[in-house]
C-alpha cells in the first residue's frame, strides 16, 4: 500500500521586504510541487529499516529502526494527532544520526530537513520499517518555498495513512484533504519550518497546505479565493542569496533615510491591496481580464521600482527584467532578491511563440525558466497500488 | 570690440516628475557651457547685416538690418531695461524672416531660438550691425538646459555691452554679473525660454544664471550653496523623448493608483530634503566626504527606484545603470527620462582608470558619455581684443 501527497511552492505576488516593516504582502501557490511517496507496509528489503530516497539529488539514506528508536524514544511516545515540538535534546540526537549519513556539501537544509522527517515520522508511525521517496519539481533555496513543500507533502503523506485522517483511498486522484486535516498538515509541518528555518513566518508553510493565495501582514494571513487564472513565467537566477544579509540591509537603510522608507513601504502596502482587490474582483465586473491583466502589471513595475528603491535587487535580477522588456513583459523579484527568482507574468492573450522566445533567450544567459499556474490548489493525496 | 559670455548645462539631482505633484527637486549647474561672442562695432564684412553663426551647427545666417527693423519696429522701441516680452504678432513677423533661412530638419527648438535673438537683439541694440557667434558643449534637447543657457549667453553676451551693465571690461578673465545684473539676464533669457517651451518652468534659465544648486517646489525657486565637490558622469543615451507624454503617463499613473504615487511622491520630497541637507553640511561636520558621497549614492539609487515605479525609465536607461552598476557606481536618469540623459555619481577617491573604463564600455553601447563638475558658478563673461 502506498501514498503520495504533493505540496505546490510559493511566490510572493507582492510585498516581500515591505511586510517585514508592517506592510501588507501577497503569496501564492504555483503549480509545481514537491512529491512524498510513503511505502507501508515495506518491502521486504527494508525490514527493520527506515529508507528516505532523494531522488533528485540520487541520495538514499536508511537507518536500523533500532537506533531511530534509541535517539528518540527518551523524548515521549508518537501521535500523530500533535503537533509536537522536537525538543532541541531530541534534535541533537537525530542530528547525529543524520551525520553519518554522508550529505553532500554538508547542506544544513537537507540535513534540518531529515532531521525533521525522522521526528515526524517515529511521532507518527513509531517504530515500523517504511519507505519514503521524496522528488520536487521546486528549486532549492530560490525563495519558491522548497522547504515548505517538502515538509507539508512529508506531513500529509505520513498523515493520510494515520489514525488522524480518513480518506477515502478507493479513489485513484488528487484528493484533496477537509479543512481540520489541513490544519492538522499545516501545524505538523511548521515544526519541520522550525528545525529547517530558526524562526518561519509560517507563510511557506500555509501558501502550501491552501493553495490559492495569502494575504498577511503584521503577522496575520488571511486565505484569499482569486477567480483569475493567472500564468507567470518564473526565472530562476540561479545567483544564491544571503536573505538574512538582505533583510538587515533594508533595515539598515531604514535606519539612514527613515521618512523616504516609511513612504516606501506605504506605497508597497496600497501596491498589495491593489492587487487583492484585482485578483479578488469576479468577472462579472466591468473591468475585463485583459485590463486586470495590464493593472497587475503596472503594479508589478512599480513594485519591483520600490524594491530597487529598498536595495535588494541584483545584475541577474536586472538582465532578466531588461530581457522580458524587451518583450513588454513586465517582471518583478520575488521573495528576498539579491538573485533568487524573478516573476513574469505572462497575459492570457500573449502567443506562445513569445513565450517561447522569451525563454530560450532567458536560457542563453544561463538562467533557469519556467511557467507556472499561479494560485491552485495546496496540498493533496494520491493513493496508489 | 568683443565680449563673450558663456552659461551653463543644468542636471536635475534628484525629484524630477515627482516636483510636478508636490515634491521637493533639486537642480544644478554643470561645468558645461553654451558660449556666445558679440562682435560690435561689426567687421566690415557685414555692413548692414545682422549675422547669427551656429558655429556647431555649420550654419551661419544673415539679415539685412532694415528687413529686421520692418519687423520689429511696430513693436515697441528698443530698450535693455525691459524685459519685454515678445508679442505674438511679432513672434508671426520674424518667424518669416527665420523661414527664410534654410534650418536643417525643420528644427522648431532652433528656430524659435533665433527669434528670440532678433527680439532680444533689436531690444538691446536697436538696428546696428553686428556678429553673434554661438557654441556649445550641450547636447540638444537631452534634458541638459542647452535651450537655457543658449538664452542666457546670449542675454549677457548682449546685455554686457549694453547701457545696463557697467563690467570692467579691462580684465581678460570670466568675470560674474553683480546680482542685480544676474536677475536682469534672467529675466530677459526667461523672455527665450517662453518662446522655445511655451510655460517653462524657470528652473533651468535659474540654474544658467545662478549657477549652484537650487530647490524648487510648487513653484518656489531656493537657491542653495554647496560647500561639497562634486563630479558627476553624464551619459548621454541619444534616444530621444516625448516629455510631455511621459508627464501625462505619470499623472495617468496617479489616476489609476492614487495611493501608491502619492507615498512615491512622498518618498521623492523626503530624499531631495536629505540631499538638500548632504550637500550643505559643511566639511567641519563630523560626516566625511567619502560617508557624504556614500550617502548621496544611495539616495540617487533610491531615487531611480522610484522613477521606476513612476514607469519613466526605458531599455537604454537600464543598460547604462546596469553598466555603472558592474563598477559598483550609482546612477539615475535626469530629467524627463525614457531616454536622454543618465547620472552617474563620480566619487572623489574612484580612481581615472575606472573612469575611462566605465566611459570606454558606455560608449562601445552607443553612448555619448562626459565627466562634469556640478554646482559651478552660473553666467560669465570675458571681453576680448
Amino acid at each position: 500500500m502506498e501514498v503520495t501527497a504533493r505540496a505546490p511552492g510559493k511566490i510572493i505576488l507582492s510585498g516581500e521586504h515591505a511586510v517585514v516593516h508592517g506592510s501588507t504582502s501577497v503569496a501564492a501557490s504555483i503549480n509545481r510541487y514537491t512529491y512524498v511517496t510513503f511505502r507501508l507496509p515495506p518491502s521486504s528489503e527494508c525490514d527493520g529499516l527506515l529508507i528516505l530516497h532523494l531522488k533528485d539529488m540520487g541520495l538514499k539514506f536508511s537507518w536500523p529502526i533500532d537506533r531511530i528508536k534509541e535517539a528518540v524514544a527518551n523524548f515521549g511516545s508518537h501521535t500523530p494527532l500533535g503537533p509536537k515540538s522536537c525538543p532541541k535534546e531530541c534534535v541533537k540526537c537525530l542530528a547525529s544520526l543524520v551525520e553519518e549519513q554522508q550529505i553532500p556539501e554538508a547542506n544544513i537544509a537537507i540535513a534540518s530537513g531529515i532531521i525533521f522527517f525522522l521526528w515526524l515520522y517515529t511521532c507518527i508511525h513509531g517504530y515500523r520499517s517504511a519507505t519514503v521517496t521524496v522528488s520536487s519539481e521546486l528549486p532549492l533555496g530560490s525563495g519558491l518555498g522548497s522547504s515548505a513543500a517538502f515538509c507539508i507533502s512529508l506531513s500529509g503523506a505520513l498523515l493520510a495513512q494515520s489514525s488522524s485522517i480518513s480518506l477515502d483511498p478507493r479513489k485513484n486522484d488528487w484528493l484533496a484533504f477537509d479543512e481540520s486535516e489541513l490544519d492538522l498538515v499545516n501545524k505538523w509541518a511548521f515544526e519541520g519550518e522550525k528545525i529547517i528555518h530558526g524562526k518561519p513566518s509560517g507563510i511557506d508553510n500555509t501558501v502550501s497546505t491552501y493553495g490559492h493565495m495569502i494575504k498577511f501582514r503584521s503577522g496575520d494571513l488571511t486565505r484569499l479565493k482569486s477567480s483569475m487564472p493567472l500564468k507567470m513565467m518564473i526565472t530562476n537566477t540561479r545567483v544564491g542569496r544571503n536573505t538574512k544579509a538582505l533583510v538587515a540591509g533594508v533595515s539598515e537603510r531604514i535606519m539612514r533615510h527613515p521618512d523616504a522608507m516609511t513612504s516606501v513601504f506605504s506605497a508597497v502596502d496600497s501596491i498589495s491591496n491593489e492587487l487583492v482587490m484585482i485578483i479578488q474582483s469576479t468577472a462579472t465586473d466591468e473591468i475585463s481580464l485583459t485590463e486586470k491583466e495590464e493593472k497587475l502589471e503596472e503594479l508589478i513595475e512599480m513594485n519591483q521600482g520600490l524594491l530597487q528603491c529598498m536595495g535588494v535587487s541584483h545584475a541577474s535580477i536586472e538582465t532578466v527584467l531588461q530581457t522580458t522588456l524587451k518583450y513588454k513583459l513586465s517582471s518583478k523579484l520575488t521573495g528576498a532578491g539579491g538573485g533568487g527568482c524573478v516573476l513574469t507574468l505572462l497575459p492570457t492573450l500573449l502567443s506562445s511563440t513569445v513565450i517561447d522566445k522569451v525563454m530560450a533567450e532567458l536560457k542563453s544567459c544561463g538562467f533557469e525558466c519556467f511557467t507556472a499556474g499561479i494560485g491552485g490548489n495546496g496540498v493533496e493525496i494520491c493513493f496508489g497500488s
